[in-house]
């Protein structure tokens, strides 16, 4: 789905396209990919971010290496062209979900020839961005019935449209339950350090006409206190087999202040981000980014040079804090050990 | 006190002095006020912040106004000059405090004509700064019994000597363990929007050669599921006579965080500070700042310029969350309605 006014990452003759999401919210640039190591650094250096759409965009930069191998019977290559992919970031599942989907293709269609290939892998590609859209407006539906009218939503970060193929997970229930009239507004946390809620979810949630204010992180707690928020939704970067919830930093905070304060804390994630083999958060790799992300904003120093910096980009929410996960296929409730099976399969 | 690199603020020949709080860390520099009015726009506009320096400043910039006064008994001239202090914050109670104290002073000595009024109320004004350094130096002999040996502490904004007349309130009692050779260590949140964690308190602790962590507020919660804190400390802008707690926006969400984590939460307070005339935190004044202070950070833009935006000051936890109130005159614990009056005495 493209949006009326903007869209995240699309193929276009042989070459990706993708908005760069560090320009937003003042300046709104598209950059064309036409070489796979260059898609790969454009999501280690966060162009595009959000798990979904960071697996959308190691498919297409897949499906654009294929096209250098010089016969199609050239496993090897093949696997470092997917390397590279898995070597970008360590945390959204979906990544190495998609290039794992890459790879069966790959092995289905190898035996027919170089042009077979490079067409194949380009139609797994869009398969995956399509079906990706297709989730999320599948999320959005199954969700919104779990927002009242008149609702006032917490989110956290970016899970929308830009953090996806299109219309977004946790936004995409927003979206949906706006659609359906039922008169919701947002509150939206900056989301530091890379400040994903004020750059790219308000910008979102402005572009839509949605009714939404912007607050600092630290301010959630203060309007939770004052009964000012009704329900939060999130999106995830893994979800484990137990209902354990790896999302952007903060996001455990939220969770905490939302059982403080009796509110229900719903996560959306399309399967794709569920990983069964993954029993609990314990075993979710967290990445570390870089102390510059924290001690600098857009670039400009914010603390003294000599001041030591902790920068996980991740945190996991334990299940027990979830309220419900909404997947394309239905909400799961806890014991999710029990529930996340019937929506996903164990790959390994 | 004047630290051996730096000062808060100080009164020199007639003239108000204080470092500019909004170029740190990165520019270091001291601003010379010799008008009144002047003064109090340096409170308005952050110059200078903190409910005890508030406090100093005030009293000195009504001291300076004292030299605009033709004779010494023009109660009306010398009200007016107190309502505009009045009028410069509204939540910080030391701000009124030290206004009080300049009056009754006014009132002493106003019979005694010009000159010895002048003389009185600086005098008042000095005594005022120096009682402020050694109740936080008394805060801080108090205040370090609580930290164990080797702790990890967390603090909260700035209740350092930049926000006192020196040697700070949190930062008092931080600063008295390391002292002591507790060998501790302190993570400190940026606490946006204005970065006095980032800006103010890590420059402090970088200076004084105390090992200190910058995280971003959204890692509070990330850092105590993993057991890196101990506990925590911040100040207060106004306590009320329950033991309910304003302090800087996201002091509530700390708490909270502390709770769940069964942490200790301690707040330092001067007793100039504690506002037993209020009864509880619903009746403390939450100054609503400027929405640019949250879409920009460091006067560079971060969000779309059509954004909502609240921006609430200060926030309030309730007595329950919070472990023990330390002041100068020693430490309270709940219920506070009845150990704070031990330590402090109603007003009206």
């Amino acid at each position: 789905m493209k949006s009326a006014t903007f869209f995240t990452i699309d193929w276009r003759d042989g070459a990706v396209v993708m908005i760069d999401q560090r320009a937003l919210p003042t300046r709104e640039i598209y950059r064309t990919y036409t070489d796979y190591r260059s898609v790969a650094r454009a999501i280690t250096d966060m162009v595009i971010r959000g798990a979904p759409a960071i697996g959308v965009a190691a498919a297409m930069g897949i499906a654009l290496g294929a096209r250098q191998l010089k016969r199609s019977a050239e496993p090897a290559v093949f696997a470092r062209i997917c390397q590279v992919f898995a070597a970008t970031r360590p945390t959204a599942v979906n990544l190495f979900w998609a290039i794992d989907r890459m790879r069966r293709r790959y092995e289905k269609v190898r035996a027919k020839g170089r042009e077979a290939l490079i067409e194949a892998l380009e139609q797994e590609a869009l398969k995956i961005y399509q079906e990706d859209i297709t989730a999320n407006q599948r999320i959005g539906r199954h969700g919104a019935k779990l927002i009242p009218k008149g609702a006032t939503v917490l989110t956290h970060c970016n899970a929308g449209a830009l953090a996806t193929a299109g219309y977004g997970t946790a936004l995409g229930v927003i979206r949906a339950a706006w659609e359906q009239g039922k008169n919701i507004s947002v509150f939206v946390p900056e989301t530091r350090p890379y400040l994903q809620g004020a750059r790219l979810t308000a910008w979102e949630l402005v572009r839509e006409g949605i009714p939404a204010t912007l607050i600092t992180d630290n301010m959630i707690g203060h309007f939770m206190q004052k009964g000012a928020i009704d329900c939060v939704i999130v999106g995830t970067d893994r979800t484990a087999a137990n209902g354990d919830v790896a999302n952007k930093i903060g996001t455990y905070t939220s969770a905490v202040l939302a059982g403080r304060h009796k509110l229900p804390f719903y996560v959306a994630a399309p399967t794709t981000s569920i990983d069964l083999d993954c029993p609990s958060g314990k075993k979710i790799p967290i990445e570390e980014r870089s102390a510059q992300e924290v001690t600098h904003v857009l670039r400009q120093q914010i603390a003294p040079s000599e001041i030591a910096v902790a920068h996980p980009a991740f945190d996991v929410t334990p299940h027990r804090l979830v309220s419900a996960i909404i997947t394309e296929k239905g909400i799961a409730r806890g014991p999710y050990s029990q529930s996340l099976p019937k929506f996903v399969k164990r790959k390994r």
